[in-house]
């Protein structure tokens, strides 16, 4: 339930535009500062900060000690662990797919007898 | 941007480890009555139909109209869709990582006639 509640914040954190856009970048070029995460966007530096925090918050960015920068990154281990709540999910879907079609498969074979 | 706006709002839905827990189990169980989705649950059933209202308005829920029922179940589309932003991520996450270890390889290929 703990793992859950976290991941469960993980969760609300991505639950903006902004915040997405923030984490795609950052995945695709890797450590940057508050003024380069805020250059694409017409909001103000405390605004971003504000988002920032969130993502910090919910363990989805890290933030480095290089002086008055702080530098930003993702943060793998929990971006990792959302993703693979997908993962999980949609294997548990899936299996239950191949479990129907099974099924089916079954019924099919069986009922070639009867209604043909 | 109106895709990432869609996508935030599905994220935002999953920010509640009770509607993770939801979602799950429809993955897993297939259709389910606001009912036995309340089971396991010590919540009331008003609670629930509101949780599974946020899902539903999230579009990763879709209801039968099966008289009173209304059972749910996953919208699988709108899940891929939300699981799919995570792979896209972790792609471009990885495509950089690639890119690094290219670019040490060849600086350490480089280093080796002068450093050592």
């Amino acid at each position: 339930m703990q793992a859950s509640r976290s991941l469960a914040q993980t969760f609300a954190a991505l639950g903006d535009p902004t915040r997405m856009a923030i984490l795609s970048r950052l995945a695709a070029q890797g450590e940057l500062t508050v003024q380069e995460i805020a250059a694409p966007f017409a909001m103000s530096l405390p605004a971003v900060s504000q988002h920032l925090k969130v993502l910090e918050h919910a363990g989805l960015i890290a933030r480095g000690r290089d002086g008055q920068k702080r530098p930003c990154r993702l943060n793998v281990e929990q971006f990792a662990a959302a993703a693979g709540w997908f993962d999980h999910t949609r294997a548990a879907w899936e299996a239950r797919f191949d479990r129907l079609e099974r099924f089916l498969a079954t019924t099919e074979t069986k009922g070639d007898g009867h209604g043909r």
